[in-house]
C-alpha cells in the first residue's frame, strides 16, 4: 500500500553544510539558538543549502466523529460546519494568521457529516460523513483509512504542482480529540487518564467518561500499533488520515510539512507508522496545552519550538510558526559572512 | 529632568473590553493562550481595543564602550563599526527579521567610537566618541546620559510623526554585556557570578576578569539605584540611555516598545528607575540565553513570551516577534464572534 511512495531520506550532507554557513555569518556563532537548528532542519529536508519557500499553504481537512454524540465534546456536531463557513468567509482564527504569513489557505471536506454547497475555496473530497463512534465499532473500513491517507497524498502533490513548498496541515472536527487520544495511548502506551485533557472545556465527569469511552474503544478494536492503516481505520477520523496522507506526500516531494498541534501529531504518528522516514521529514511548531502533544511529539522524536498555551486546532500554532521559517531561511540566505565582512570573529 | 513627559497609566478598562471579546470569539475560551494576553496587553498600552499597527519600526542604537579594551569581548571595537555597516547594507540579522516582518530599520550613531561617514539609513546623533571605561571612572557625564536619554525620547517622537505605531529597540555596541550587567547587578542585588554569561564566547578566566572589572567599576562610581540617570551615568552606556529614552517616549506616545533581550532589559530597567510607570507600557519579547534577562524581566514584572537559546541583540529578538504582535491584533480585529455565527460555544 502507497507502494509507490518514495520518501527520500533527510540530507545529512546538505544540513551540514548549512550548519557551516551558520557558523560563518556576520553574527555571534550559535546566537540564534533553535533558528539555526530550524534553518539546519530545512536545508535537511529540502536537500538545498538555500531553502526558499515563496509560496505556503496551510491545507485544513474538515471532518466529523460520531463520537461527539456522546456528548464528550463542549460543542455540538453542527459546530464543525459552521466553523469551516466562517474559515470560507476569512474569519477564523487560521485565516487571520495565513493573512500574516501571507500564505493560502485551503479548505478540504474530506469526511463533514453535513454536505456543504459549492463554496468558493472549500474543496470537496467527501470519503465519509463523519466516521462512525469508535467505541462501539471500528471507525472507518480499511479502505475508507486508505482513501483518506491517499487524499493527502495527492492534496500535496496537488499544491506542489501549483507552487507550494512549504505545507502546513490543519484540520476542523468536532470530537476529534476523542481519536487523537486512542492513537496516542496506542503508540506511547500512556494511560489515557494522563492523556485526556481536563482543559478541552468539558465537566470533570465528562472527562471520565470520554476516557471510559475511548477505553472502550481500544478494548474492543484491537487497533495494532504496527499497521498505521489499521490504528487509523479502527479509532481515528478521517482528517487524521487525510493529514497524515499530506505529510507522507510533502515528505516524498521533499517539502516541509509544518506540523501543528495534538491532532496533527497523532497524524504524524499515524504516518511514521506507515512510512518510519517521514518524521525526519517534517517539522514541529508550537507545544500545544492538550497534555498528549508532548507524548506523541516525544514519541515521533520531532522537536517543538514555542509554548504559548494553545490548544485550538484549525492548523494555527503551525501557521503561526511561517514567519519564523521565513526568519531561519532568510538567515541562510541573506546575511553576509564574517569572510566578506573581513572580521575574524564576530561577539559583542 | 524630562519632567514635561507624561506617562499615561496602562488602560485597564480597554484591556478588559478586549478580554471580553477575545473570550467571545468563533474559537475555544482561551484557546490562543499567550497571544490572548499580549492582545490585552497591546489594548491596554494603546488605549484602543482594536489597535493596529501598519508601520513598525526597529531603532538600533550603535555606541561603543572603553570597557572593551580589557579584552573582556571575543570581538575588537572595530567590529562595531564593521556590522554598523552590514546593517546598512541591509546583510544582518536584524534585516533579514525587519523584511520579514516588512518593519523599517533606523540605525543611529549615538556613540560610536569612530566618525562614521554620511552614508544612506544612517543617523548621525553622536553624543559621545564611545563611552569611558567604568572601571576606571563614570562612563558619562550626567549631561551626557540625559543626552542620550533625551535622544531616545526625540525618535520615538520622530518615528511616530512619520507614522510609526510600534516599536522596538535594536543596539549594536562591542563591550555592552559588561555595562549591562552592572546595571543588572545594581537594581537586582544578584552576585555578577550569576549574572555574567559563560556563553558569551570568551573564555573563563576573561569571565572572572570581567567579572572583577565590573565589581571594581561599582565599587568606585557608587551607582544610586534609585536614580537612574546616574546609573546610567556611572556604568551605562549611550544606547542603553537612547533605549531607554525610547522606552519613555513610546509609552508617552501609548506606542507599544518591545523589548528585546539583556541589553534592551537594561534599558528598560534604567527607563523604570526615572519614571516606573513605563514598565506597564512595554512588551517582552524573547528570553535570552544571556543569565541576567531573565533577572532584570522578573525585576521589571514584563513577561517574555518565547525562548529560542537566542543572545544576539541588535533587535532580533523584538523583530522575531513582530509577527505574532500582527497575529494578536488580527485576533481581536478580523475574528468573527459567536454571536455573529450564531454558535451558544466552540469547543472541540
Amino acid at each position: 500500500m502507497f507502494s509507490q511512495l518514495f520518501i527520500p531520506a533527510f540530507d545529512t550532507i546538505t544540513a551540514q553544510k548549512a550548519r557551516t554557513r551558520l557558523d560563518y555569518l556576520a553574527k555571534i556563532p550559535g546566537s540564534l539558538g533553535i533558528i539555526e537548528d530550524l534553518a539546519v532542519r530545512l536545508a535537511g529536508i529540502t536537500g538545498k543549502e538555500y531553502p526558499s519557500f515563496p509560496q505556503k499553504t496551510v491545507v485544513l481537512f474538515a471532518a466529523d466523529h460520531d463520537i461527539a454524540l456522546h456528548n464528550v465534546s463542549a460543542s455540538g456536531q453542527e459546530v464543525t460546519e459552521q466553523q469551516v463557513r466562517n474559515f470560507l468567509k476569512g474569519q477564523g482564527t487560521i485565516n487571520a494568521f495565513c493573512r500574516t504569513a501571507n500564505a493560502k489557505l485551503v479548505v478540504v471536506d474530506c469526511g463533514m457529516k453535513n454536505d456543504m454547497p459549492a463554496l468558493p475555496g472549500l474543496v470537496h473530497h467527501k470519503i465519509v460523513h463523519g466516521v462512525r463512534d469508535f467505541s462501539e465499532g471500528p471507525a472507518m473500513t480499511r479502505e475508507e483509512a486508505v482513501m483518506c491517507v491517499q487524499l493527502g497524498i495527492d492534496m500535496a502533490y496537488e499544491q506542489a504542482q501549483s507552487g507550494t513548498g512549504l505545507l502546513a496541515c490543519g484540520e476542523m472536527g468536532v470530537g476529534n480529540t476523542s481519536p487523537t487520544s486512542a492513537i496516542t495511548a496506542v503508540f506511547t502506551h500512556a494511560k489515557l487518564e494522563d492523556i485526556v485533557n481536563k482543559g478541552s472545556g468539558i465537566r470533570p465527569d465528562l472527562v471520565k467518561q470520554k476516557c471510559r469511552l475511548i477505553r472502550q474503544g481500544l478494548e474492543l478494536n484491537k487497533p495494532d500499533p504496527r499497521n498505521g492503516i489499521d490504528v487509523l481505520a479502527k479509532v481515528g477520523g478521517a482528517e487524521i488520515g487525510a493529514m497524515a496522507g499530506l505529510m507522507l506526500g510533502a515528505a516524498s516531494l521533499r517539502i516541509p510539512c509544518i506540523l501543528d498541534g495534538f491532532i496533527a501529531a497523532a497524524a504524524a504518528t499515524i504516518a511514521s507508522a506507515i512510512h518510519p522516514g517521514v518524521s525526519a521529514m517534517l517539522v514541529g511548531s508550537h507545544l500545544s496545552k492538550a497534555r498528549g502533544h508532548a507524548l506523541l511529539m516525544q514519541h515521533l522524536g520531532i522537536p517543538t519550538y514555542f509554548d504559548f498555551g494553545m490548544h485550538l486546532g484549525e492548523g494555527a500554532g503551525a501557521a503561526l510558526f511561517f514567519p519564523v521559517i521565513d526568519n531561519a531561511v532568510r538567515i541562510l540566505t541573506e546575511m553576509a559572512s564574517l569572510k566578506e565582512l573581513n572580521i575574524d570573529r564576530c561577539n559583542t
